[in-house]
């Protein structure tokens, strides 16, 4: 039986395929799956035996009809066009975010078996005016393409939920610190930048004032968070499937302490601030914390410091890392 | 120039006609429109030189195409498959619902003029456990295939707008009581059967318990609304274009006491309770008030109270009523 991973080319898509084998490895995963199908534009690059790669276009419903068969136990839906992408190509981000995630919904429909679903959402779903400390029933109203074709992914995931076609399990992820590698088209790719190319002796440009709160979680976090979406019982979500995944809230200010004390005041000295008006419009709209003690409670984690982030970071990626990505999980806090 | 309304033949549709007309005969309309087309699978009943009529599938992206031209000022998308028959047909529903909403919005961007564009939502699309009165940023959790339809709608006519490809007006009508005519497919249709049917000297059936809180405007009141939410200037509406359409709170028990107030003890021994878990389902999970006075200030109107609503059916549409339905839209209370 098979796990469908769309966007298994990505960061996290990848590292959860990693994380999922590990399981896998360690004998009586919750899910008793015994090989993964990575759906993604690119090739998927963990290279196993019981991981195969699927490349096309996951928004294509003939792709979709053709891989999601019954042997499929599982599905995460992570492809989507991201925030800066999202804005520069409307037409793009209603066809892969919106037209892709119901041509997914419709292929799982038609096995009739219900399979677990997780499809990952954004905070950009959000915007307005936030309160302080989102609540778990606060509205979602999008100031972005991503955010909006996230929101109505959710709606839909939501109520192929309902009627029993899907077994939903929806992620808003906040944005992942400290991702690796090179920018992507998210607005808030300079979250990961600001420390990320100071640490690798490289300048960045922070877009946004040092005021600008930011609901961070580590790759380790995200990554168990959406291994563990898959595992909880559908019963204990309810049957509103939208679930605010933990993270902490930290200000860019912050970030940028934490920096100096970690990669010293030569890194610090290597970020300049370069407001950017279209990032803030994106960026700033988003909520800085949410609620989240349901799901603490559900099994969920979250990271305990942005200190411990970056040293996370280093440890894992930054030149000259001594270990494979994405080793253990471990560093952030249980319910 | 005209003003273009899907679900120009059904009874709010074809009433919004009737009332735009009537202004423009009064000269000076706030939008300067000399004419009407009606989109819909049925001819437009109301029978003036003004209003034409098209009879298709409103969610045929030719069809769309070709009515909206460089003419249009204006769009009523009023045209949707309702609750009972979204939970009944759930494809159908997201066809006319979601696919025909997105396309009438392609047909609308295609203009490049922006035009003002109302939808009409619903308070199905809440659900959940919403608290006595719901705020206006209050999270859409459908408990409906009719509410998650029309809330996926309300994001695109959202980011339709934001873009600046329609100005955008989305109206979330409360239940309307008391139609006139037969029952239709929402669930909601006692709302207006158990006081309709006894003053017409029939039994009705009543399927929710008395305590049930409904949130109710009489036709009078929210053709109005329909036809300010054109006229008001969309920067006083600001950037998210959700609007809860002013309504009053009233419990089913209540109902029927006005019932009895008006019709006597005959016309209330006319009602029968039979509870339905497929109507309580639905319509018991729908707030039963809203904060609205933010949309007073907009110009919205509201009713004065149930008995004043039961007898405005009385004088509009019951056997013998003396003059032409809608012959006035007063009885509402402006802000």
């Amino acid at each position: 039986m098979k796990i469908i991973v769309t966007g298994g080319a990505g960061f996290l898509g990848s590292r959860l395929i990693e994380l999922l084998l590990r399981r896998l490895d360690a004998g009586e995963p919750p899910i008793p799956f015994d090989r993964i199908v990575s759906l993604d534009l690119a090739e998927c690059p963990v290279a196993d035996p019981r991981v195969s790669s699927v490349v096309g276009d996951v928004a294509s419903p003939e792709l979709l009809d053709r891989e999601v068969d019954e042997d499929v136990l599982g599905i995460y839906h992570l492809a989507a066009v991201l925030s800066g992408g999202s804005e520069e190509n409307f037409d793009l981000a209603l066809r892969v975010n919106v037209d892709g995630t119901r041509a997914l919904l419709e292929a799982a429909r038609r096995l009739g078996t219900a399979p677990r679903l997780v499809f990952t959402s954004s905070l950009a779903v959000f915007g307005g005016d936030p309160p302080e400390v989102v609540p778990e029933e606060w509205a979602e109203q999008p100031d972005s393409t991503y955010g909006a074709t996230k929101a109505v992914g959710e709606l839909l995931v939501n109520e192929y939920s309902r009627r029993g076609h899907v077994d939903g399990r929806i992620c808003r992820l906040p944005t992942i610190s400290v991702r690796p590698g090179r920018p992507n088209s998210a607005a808030s790719s300079f979250a990961s930048g600001i420390i990320r190319e100071p640490l690798n002796g490289e300048r960045a440009v922070c877009p946004v004032p040092h005021a600008t709160r930011m609901w961070l979680s580590s790759p380790r976090a995200a990554v168990a968070n959406l291994a563990h979406a898959l595992e909880v019982d559908g019963e204990r979500i309810g049957p509103w499937r939208g679930m605010n995944v933990p993270g902490i809230c930290v200000t860019v200010g912050e970030m940028l302490d934490a920096l100096e004390r970690i990669g010293g005041d030569q890194a610090r000295s290597l970020v300049d601030d370069a407001p950017d008006r279209s990032v803030m419009d994106i960026v700033c709209s988003w909520p800085g914390e949410f609620e989240v003690q349901r799901m603490l409670e559900l099994g969920f984690v979250r990271d305990r410091s942005i200190d411990r982030m970056i040293r996370q970071y280093v440890e894992d990626f930054a030149p000259g890392a001594g270990r494979p990505a994405g080793q253990d999980e471990a560093g952030a806090e249980t319910a």
